[in-house]
């Protein structure tokens, strides 16, 4: 493709700042969405920047208009259509009209089916003119976590993987890892935008991680840990847990080791077992209910990090939305650990997006499920 | 990057157009090297291309000097440096110093260990300036088949598979397709290019393949076809089976399978089974003495298309060079059949290459092998 030139920024131009802008908020303003924000004058220049920072704080439309005062004309962009109502904070809408801008132009809808539409309706009532769609696919995707929360109570999960082409998770050496530092780079910004990290005892009892964010920024944030472990095998000396951790179970763990981990400061979560016509599956959580105690806790996405059984289990549960799949190019064989044991369900990636990482490669997308025959 | 004015083309430009010619021969001039070349005269125009068209005809170089007549003071772009003996035509050697080119450009050195390099020296005695290691890494992977072969008098192996992101070979529906029509159109470019296409017994039993080349251009090239069987398993009726055919089994196959194969037309290829450690794999087929059976008949490569077993007593005996493994993005689980069963050693790409092919990724390169632990 040709280099783009030195002349007038198109309007996805301006949207792709927004949602670069927007991206800015990640893990600090959960569970309200990612949201960015730019006005630009009727020469066209952008005259000020903002996002949404910290969840509690003002509004990504708000901060800019308050900072760039009246602004007679201008263009406010918005990768999220501006709340009408009163939350955390008073509503963007009054702010927007007292502003003096006369376009809107506006990434997607708010996937709230109460507000939906409502602010771009109002404000073409005041006389503004509003531009829906810009830069969608990418505004949509800034807040697929949010949307899912918001219209299900569930928090969207986005399981992660690194592994080799023939979907071995463990090399030889056990626990090197498989995949390169650019990928493992990419994983921990993964950790840096979700609100909840979770994996299975096996994972805890074999590597003991810390499950924190390493990136080289500042600003970190480390995403709550939840261990999915039916019969508490976790050790109580584990480094994952403490008081931003989450130990999910059966009822029928013992009761001695319920004792131990609580007095970690982890929470003790207890779920039934996951039922398959009418069979109970004994040792299976129902992970449904463990994806609407979450919810309902506020937490609006999972990264779920393996290994075989639970990638198993979330599979045959059909609960991941999307897969991050980091391949390294190498051949382990049948011998070593793989991704998941037998399926219930194919599992098919919609639009997969593909991204090369050095010699590494990224396959990511949204998946849907087909029962095996 | 920035779109390629309409300059002058540079020795690049005019290498990757040899490149693109000497492609032309692929199937038709084994045990011969793939060859392009290009005339370009004092002004920087090309004023004639050829190829290496079919083995035992003209060199790309005699074919372009004799069209082109005299051409005083122009270079001559050749992929592969232009031999100096008597082989089944002149040599080429001769030609070029008497059709006036002051200059010749070669893309890499002839792999033969007893012509390398003479050429080049032969030429910059007669006074003509010349430029070796233009494209080379692209002119080197033209003819990797050839090297191989002139070095070792053994074929390149390049193993070609389809599977899921997760290593599987088949889906539920056991003999669709897994990945897709870009993919299929790719594996039939390979078979075109390659001498031998190989496969197992059981590819044979299950699928009956006609393993031939479907491509939508007039000049097709068909590789024979190769199939390991240690038992000699394979229906006489099978459709693979013709003049063009070789079936390979060790010696204590039944004497009326070796027969009633034999009379479909096909060659009954016998090897010893494989050692390892003084201990004898009687399943399995000793691949070297294939390898070496199939370079002396003059094979330069061969396409290997799986299954499971054939890929496994590949890799255990190292014996593939290359793969080719196109990616469909699925996840089908442990139930289904893996590319592979247990290895004894791990397989590396050295500097894997990646193209997306749709919704499909071809991952493809060399390998090396590494004993497991």
């Amino acid at each position: 493709m040709a280099r783009a030139t030195k002349t007038a920024h198109t309007p996805l131009d301006f949207m792709q700042r927004a949602i670069q802008l927007a991206r800015r908020g990640a893990g600090f303003v959960q569970s309200n969405p990612m949201v960015g924000s730019i006005l630009v004058n009727r020469q066209g220049k952008i005259v000020a920047e903002s996002y949404h920072a910290r969840f509690g704080g003002p509004h990504a439309e708000r901060r800019i208009l308050e900072r760039a005062g009246r602004c007679l004309g201008g263009t406010l962009y918005v990768t999220l259509e501006p709340c009408g109502h009163t939350g955390k904070t008073p509503p963007c809408l009054d702010l927007i009209l007292k502003s003096g801008v006369k376009k809107v132009v506006i990434g997607t809808l708010d996937p709230n089916p109460i507000t939906h539409g409502k602010s771009v309706r109002a404000l073409r009532r005041a006389g503004l003119t509003v531009d829906v769609g810009i830069a969608q696919a990418d505004c949509d995707y800034l807040i697929r976590a949010f949307r899912k929360w918001i219209t299900t109570q569930q928090p969207f999960v986005l399981a992660k993987v690194g592994m080799s082409l023939d979907g071995k998770i463990t090399s030889a050496g056990a626990y090197h890892y498989i995949t390169n530092q650019l990928a493992l780079q990419r994983v921990h910004q993964l950790r840096q935008e979700m609100d909840i990290i979770m994996v299975g005892a096996n994972t805890i009892i074999q590597d003991n991680p810390r499950l924190n964010t390493r990136l080289a920024q500042t600003r970190l944030h480390h995403p709550i840990k939840v261990i999915l472990d039916s019969r508490l095998r976790t050790p109580p000396h584990s480094k994952a847990l403490d008081e931003r951790s989450i130990v999910v179970c059966l009822d029928s763990a013992p009761y001695y080791r319920k004792q131990a981990l609580a007095k970690t400061g982890a929470e003790i979560l207890i779920v039934p077992p996951n039922r398959q016509r009418g069979k109970m599956l004994f040792e299976q959580l129902n992970l449904s209910v463990v994806l609407a105690e979450l919810g309902a806790r506020g937490y609006t996405s999972i990264l779920v990090e393996g290994g075989s059984y639970v990638f198993t289990t979330f599979i045959n549960q059909q609960a991941i939305d999307e897969f991050y799949i980091f391949l390294a190019p190498r051949l382990f064989g049948a011998a070593r650990l793989p991704i998941t044991y037998a399926l219930q369900y194919d599992v098919n990636f919609s639009h997969p997006v593909f991204e090369q990482l050095g010699d590494n490669m990224l396959i990511r997308g949204y998946v849907s499920y087909h029962k095996t025959r």
